[in-house]
Formats: structure tokens, C-alpha cells, sequence
């Protein structure tokens, strides 16, 4: 990004390093499997420049492991660390809302199924400290130890 | 965005909308109460004229509705429509993965609380139709009725 955000938002951190319009697809494939140049590429129709630079970035912030794996051509492999895997349920919240509010029901590009039974999974949700899914009107937002002045101000306002 | 993707997949649909370094926070704004133009800028920092032009988007797009409130200075409120509101989740992962990973424990700016018991939430997870979390590694993509004869070869491949 030419103009990171200094805001301190969770948030604001994450769209420093995703906050473009291709980012998400390079790890959507990195998920699915992929760790050549030349397959992110073919697979996201990303321009060569563009995917270089973000890759470079990926792996500055800690997102994908660069092995040399010492072959013509395709000389490097990029395998996700854990920060990296752990955006899968950032994905699997994009693909559900993508599904039901781009497409819709009955024109989902892609669809999830649990390998155990071979249902369809679910739904994304944020769930309590006993895993029990919890609904938008049940969460409130507290200032956290990172929280800026303004930040606890704004959301002193917020919960009331 | 200047080049939409054209590629049939969620999470490209997705990011024809919010595959901007700013969007997302106005969406932040919005679930945390913010109808106004005047607060969504003072409370991101966006230019005024991008704040514009995403808000018209946004409202073309059905994430927002526009209402005349007829007040002078203010005269637009905007509230999010049930796709708008179901972002919910796409922002509770991101936020998540954030706190965890660029800020870290100890140093979370912003945290959920439930407001039933005071408690902090667990986590963001995918669960089963039983509404059971399920690990990454038990969720298997598939092609869905809306997929492209690529999408389907490519999936065959990943799910073996």
C-alpha cells in the first residue's frame, strides 16, 4: 500500500496488507493448495508485476514462507505460515457472504462440505467462550490494552 | 473499482466492492452505529470525495439505503440493508485475525464482549449444519450450481 493506515483498528491493520482488489485471491488459492508463481498467476489472472510486489509484501509481513526449491523456472515455492492460514476464516466469512448476497441461493460458484460426512457445512459465526454462536445484537465492543484515547472515547459512546 | 473481476467466485464478487484500502472501515462505522457522512469521515480519515463516491457505490450496490433526513448540514442518513448488516461476520473475522496477528495478545485495540454475561467472546469459526466449529482441514470445496467449467475442473483436482 502507498499510504499504510496509522489508525489503530484491527481492521486498518488488516487492510495494510489486504486492502486491494487482489490480495484475497492470492490467498484463496494459497488455501486451496497453490504455491507456484506461475498458478497464482494463471489461476487469479493477476498482472506478473503486481503479483511480485505482493508477494514481496506477503512475505515482508509474515504471511508466506519463500523456499527455494531450486528449480528452472519455477525456482521458489510460497507455503503459508500460521498468520497466514489463519485468514482462512476471514475467507470462509467473504465466500458465505459472497454466496448468499453476490450470487445467491442456487448460484453459489462454490460451495463448502465437511469431508467427515459429506454434508454442506453451516455458517461462519462468532461464537461464545463455550462455542455457542452468538448473535451481532449479543456482542458489544470494549476498548482492549491497545486501545487508543480517541478509540475509548468513540466507544465509551458505543455501548453506553 | 476501475476493473471489476470477472471471474465467477465469492470472493471476487466481494472485492468488486471492497477491494479498497477504505471501504471496509466505513462498514466498521456503520455496524458500530454511524449513519452520517460528517462521521464516517471524521471517524476513518477518508477523503471527502472518495467518501463520497464510495457511498454512492455502496447504496447502488444495496449495502446501504440513503434516507432524507432534511437536515441542513446533514442531509443524508445511511443505513445498512440486511446485505450490508450480514458483513458482520466478514468484519468479526477480520478483526479477529487482526488483534491476533498484527497487534497480539495484550495489545488488542478493540475487544468483543458478550452482553448477555460480560464475557469475552471465543472466536470466529465455520461450523457444521449441527452448528459444531469445524477444523480447516475437515471443510472440502465443491463446485456450486453457479460454476464456471474451469472452477470445476480446478476443484476436481483440489479435492481429489
Amino acid at each position: 500500500m502507498t499510504h499504510p493506515h496509522t489508525q489503530t483498528c484491527a481492521v486498518a491493520g488488516f487492510l495494510n496488507l489486504f486492502g486491494d482488489n487482489w490480495t484475497l485471491l492470492i490467498i484463496r488459492e494459497a488455501l486451496y493448495g497453490v504455491t507456484r508463481f506461475k498458478e497464482f498467476r494463471a489461476n487469479t489472472g493477476i498482472a506478473k508485476n503486481l503479483l511480485s510486489d505482493r508477494l514481496v509484501s506477503l512475505v515482508a509481513a509474515g504471511i508466506f514462507e519463500k523456499h527455494d526449491i531450486g528449480e528452472r523456472g519455477t525456482r521458489y515455492a510460497y507455503h503459508l505460515t500460521d498468520k497466514g492460514r489463519a485468514l482462512e476464516t476471514v475467507l470462509f466469512a467473504v465466500q458465505e457472504w459472497g454466496n448468499e448476497h453476490v450470487y445467491g441461493h442456487g448460484r453459489e460458484p462454490v460451495l463448502l462440505f465437511d469431508r467427515r460426512t459429506g454434508e454442506p457445512v453451516g455458517r461462519v459465526a462468532l461464537l461464545d467462550r463455550h462455542d455457542r454462536p452468538l448473535q451481532g445484537a449479543d456482542v458489544a465492543p470494549r476498548p482492549g490494552p491497545g486501545a487508543s484515547r480517541a478509540a475509548e472515547r468513540r466507544l465509551a459512546r458505543i455501548s453506553g
